[in-house]
């Protein structure tokens, strides 16, 4: 299970999936605070906004500028997520290393989100794809399918595997670079994850490599430890949690990425991420977001005594 | 990972550590609520009670009332915990199944807890063992050796595995029948307990079958998917993951009983528990308990749509 030294990526999508979810709208220089504090931490991966009306998503509506103070950071990877060719056009524009593309594998979940039905998001994850194509970035930015609603629905209820694979199979034609599973609603078991994956991994070993929890009944991190086991090696997560699931009242949002680092830093995985400093970040959005539910085991408990605790050290210990 | 139908121990702690832990007194006639309920929500394993002086618990003041009332279960077994010979004395007159002694790893938790050091508290585990054996009741009583502090302690901190392991044997040596291993302060990590636990299983692969973890770090579960791995099948935890944890203000408890039921059946084990049943015990607690925080992520996010999800429904969802 320790697999020393290997490489993990974790994503903070918290100013994209975090910010939409919330009514509170951050302000454009608090983004840009958020963003320094967590690359000085080592966070290098970050979805930082989605291009979605001002008028739907007021919370995205500085999605230019928070994208380009992201991208003063040369070794910085810049995501944002579109749900149409539109917002494709403003997100090549915008210059970021990624675009990532929702397609909901629950027909209802797709309509209530997308307003279009699963297939009809494939096609235009199609034209996305050619569009970036034609404008000569096929080699610079990176196409990813988000999936989501993949392990459960709130509208549906159950999804079945077979309808993921379908999805899976037709993102992959439509010329993807990374197909992304979503926990959209916190639906997902660690049996479940594994069932799963035993299926979908083998379509595509290579680009299925992200997964995306939620935290909603506490299993993010078991299930994270399932997908680890079938070479899943990208995390998306949000500090502090941030998030919630309309859907599902009281319940917390992704799983916390503070708590998510610690995790995979304790099992040997390198994460290339301080988790004190990432820690720290929280008194950012306590400032930025007064009276948001901020969630997270560590952000409550703290570190145990005499952390970090390095490999090296941990070899001792367990020597 | 998912392994059909392999029986799985879960036990009811709160009635011991949940109580010890909170300032409230439960009422006696509230106490034979919570085992009523749990009992008939499928739970046959409780540790209901400790013999600790009650003018030092309070709370425990009634063990002999609560572990008659179980007794009359026939197919629940029951626990007490006994800090030395005296309480022991007592666990066997109150006719209980099973004894659990505890033995800290960690000195400074030894002495601060039981006010002796581990080789003393090994010493007075042998005694309770030839008490028990000298009472005829070697078949009858099972000893368990409950070791705490295993995986880091908030006094002493890091607790390196050799220690844990020349406990381990000195309680093998000493005629235990059960080797309990406890995170009773919340340091444990995935990486860690795999670690430990590629060292400690070797030295008794059928006597160390148990684990006891807190989630003040959010990892009980993730931790428990470790665990299983090594072959632990049985798990303590408590309702509402109550307890709390003294030296760790804020931070959780045990692990909640309802979410690790939900997780172990999810993955394809049988617990022989109601998880929904179990869900409606927390009402018990929120009457009886006013004022205590209670825990746990199922209780906050419910369960989710369309469940129960049976192992057959679950085939076909994945099929």
């Amino acid at each position: 299970m320790v697999d020393q030294k290997k490489r993990v990526t974790v994503q903070e999508v918290g100013l994209r999936d975090g910010l939409q979810s919330i009514s509170s709208i951050m302000p454009t220089s608090e983004k840009k605070r958020w963003i320094d504090a967590e690359y000085a931490a080592g966070v290098r991966y970050m979805e930082v906004a989605s291009f979605v009306p001002a008028k739907l998503l007021p919370q995205m509506a500085d999605a230019e500028q928070v994208i380009a103070h992201a991208l003063t950071y040369p070794d910085l990877t810049v995501t944002a997520l579109v749900p149409n060719l539109k917002g494709a056009e403003k997100a090549l524009a915008a210059g970021v290393h990624r675009i990532v593309a929702p397609i909901s594998v629950s027909a209802a979940h797709s309509s209530a989100n997308v307003r279009k039905t699963p297939l009809e998001m494939v096609d235009e994850f199609r034209r996305i794809r050619e569009l970036r194509d034609s404008a000569g970035k096929s080699g610079a930015v990176t196409l990813i399918a988000g999936l989501s609603t993949v392990f459960g629905c709130t509208y549906q209820g159950e999804v079945p595997v077979g309808d993921v694979r379908d999805i899976v199979l037709r993102v992959l034609d439509a010329g993807c670079d990374i197909v992304a599973l979503a926990d959209t609603t916190g639906h997902a078991t660690p049996g479940q994850v594994d069932a799963f994956l035993a299926t979908l991994k083998p379509l595509a070993p290579q680009k299925l490599s992200v997964a995306h929890f939620h935290d909603t009944r506490g299993l993010a991190l078991a299930n994270t430890i399932v997908a680890l086991k079938h070479g899943i090696h990208e995390f998306d997560a949000t500090l502090a949690g941030l998030g919630g699931c309309p859907h599902a009242p009281g319940a917390s949002g992704n799983v916390a990425i503070e708590d998510l680092v610690f995790m995979l830093e304790s099992m040997g995985y390198d994460t290339g991420i301080d988790v004190q400093k990432l820690l720290a970040c929280r008194a950012i959005l306590k400032e930025a977001l007064p009276g948001e539910t901020l969630f997270g085991s560590l952000g409550r408990a703290g570190l145990p005594e005499g952390y970090p605790i390095t490999q090296s050290e941990m070899k001792k210990v367990i020597a």
